[in-house]
C-alpha cells in the first residue's frame, strides 16, 4: 500500500484535494489514473480510501470511499535530543523516531552542541515521509527550542523526564504513566548547569547499557523502549 | 576516550605499530605527540593501552603499558539482511548493527533486490569507525551473499535461523540458543522460493510488531532485541 498525505482543510465533505509533491508523486512516480483507488490521511488520524475522480495540473480530486479512525498510540512520547552536528544523521535520527512511533520531537541547542542551525524544513520532510512509510496516520510535529531548559519548560507538565543513560536506571522507571519526554543528550555531552536542570525537573535516568551510543542510535533504543511498554 | 585500531599483526610483543588512516587519524586530527598515551584495539577482543614512542611519516611506535581482554558477547549474533538500493542506508544498517553489538554481518542478494553491486570496501569501513566509536574491541567481518539460500547454506549449522516478521512471534522464539542468524527481508520482499528456502532452514518468527519499517530498521530492532536476551 502506498500512502498520501493531505492537509486537513483539504477534506471536505466526500472530496479530497491532492496537491503540490503529493500529487506530483501520485501522478508522476506512481502513474495514478482516473478511477485508480489512493489511501490518504490526513496526519490526524483519519485514513482515507478513494477514488481518483479528476485531474489537473495544480490538483487532483478524490471521492471518499471509506473512513478509518485510528487511536493515538499511548503512551504519548515526545523524543527530545541534542542537535546533531552532521545533517544526516540528524534527518535519520527523526526519520527513525516517527518509524517507532514518536509523537512529537523537539531538537534543543545543548550548551555543548557544535552545530547551532536546524534545517526545520528538511525535518519535516524526514517526518512525513517516515510517517507515510510506515503507515502510520499522525503527523508528528517538530519544534527546535534553543535549550534544554526551554525544552523541559514547554514540555507538557504531565509527562514523566526520562534521561537515556548510558549507566543507570532509576528503579521506579516503568510505572505506567501517560506521558513520556524522552531526552537525549548532545553529541558533546551535557553541561554541569544541564545536569541540574534534569534534577531540578525530577528526571528520572534510563540505562541503555554499557556500550557508547551515537546520539540517533539511543534515539532509536529509548524510543523503541518506550513504545512498548506494557 | 579515542579507540584506534590496529591489524593484529601489527602487534608484536609489548609494541604495536599504527599506520595509514589510523595513523593519519591520530596525528593529523587527534594531534597526539610522542609521549602520549593512546587505547587501540586489535579488532580480536584485545584493548591495549599504550604511549606514543616515536613518529615517522608512515608508522607510529607504541609501547603497551596495560593489555584488557574482553570476551566476545553472548549470545553470538550474525544479521543477515537483504542488499538495501540506497547505499547510505546499507551503510547505516552496517553501523548501526556494530554499534549494538553484532558479530558478524551477512549481505544477500534476494530474488527482488532492485540492486545486485555492494561496495563492500565502504561498508568495512563503517564496520571500522562503528567498532572504535562504540569502544567495541571485536571487529565484526562482513560477507556478500549471492542469494538467500547461500547465506542460509554457509550460516553455522548451531544457528537458531530467526526471522524479523512484521506479524507474528513463534512461541519457542526465546529459548536460550549460544548462536542466532537474524534475517530482515530485502526491500522488495522475499519470493516464494525464498520462503520456502526459509521454511526449509526451519526459520522461526519474530515479530517486529504491527508497523511498517525499513530494512535498516528492521535490522536495529532485532538486533537490540537479540543483544539483550536473558
Amino acid at each position: 500500500m502506498n500512502l498520501f498525505y493531505v492537509k486537513p482543510e483539504d477534506v471536505k465533505g466526500d472530496r479530497v484535494v491532492l496537491r503540490d509533491q503529493e500529487l506530483k508523486h501520485a501522478v508522476k512516480v506512481m502513474r495514478l489514473q482516473v478511477g485508480d483507488e489512493i489511501s490518504v490521511t490526513d496526519g490526524k488520524g483519519t485514513l482515507y480510501r478513494c477514488k481518483l475522480q479528476s485531474l489537473s495540473k495544480q490538483t487532483a480530486d478524490l471521492k471518499i470511499l471509506e473512513t478509518k479512525n485510528e487511536e493515538p498510540e499511548a503512551p504519548e512520547l515526545t523524543l527530545c535530543l541534542g542537535i546533531i552536528k552532521k545533517r544526516d544523521r540528524l534527518e535519520f535520527a527523526v526519520e527513525k523516531a516517527v518509524e517507532l512511533g514518536v509523537n512529537r520531537i523537539v531538537v534543543f541547542r545543548g550548551d555543548h552542541s557544535e552545530k547551532q542551525k536546524v534545517r526545520i524544513d528538511r525535518l519535516e520532510n524526514s517526518i512525513l515521509s517516515a510517517m507515510k512509510q510506515s503507515l502510520r496516520y499522525y503527523r508528528p510535529e517538530v519544534i527546535v527550542e534553543n535549550s534544554l531548559f526551554s525544552a523541559l519548560k514547554n514540555a507538557d507538565p504531565a509527562s514523566a523526564i526520562v534521561l537515556a543513560d548510558q549507566q543507570t536506571s532509576d528503579q521506579n522507571i516503568s510505572v505506567g504513566k501517560s506521558k513520556y519526554l524522552l531526552v537525549v543528550g548532545p553529541e558533546g555531552g551535557f553541561s554541569s548547569d544541564e545536569i541540574d536542570t534534569l534534577k531540578s525537573f525530577g528526571a528520572i535516568s534510563y540505562s541503555l547499557g554499557s556500550k557508547r551510543l551515537r546520539t540517533e542510535t539511543a534515539g532509536i533504543i529509548i524510543t523503541e523502549h518506550f513504545r512498548n511498554l506494557k
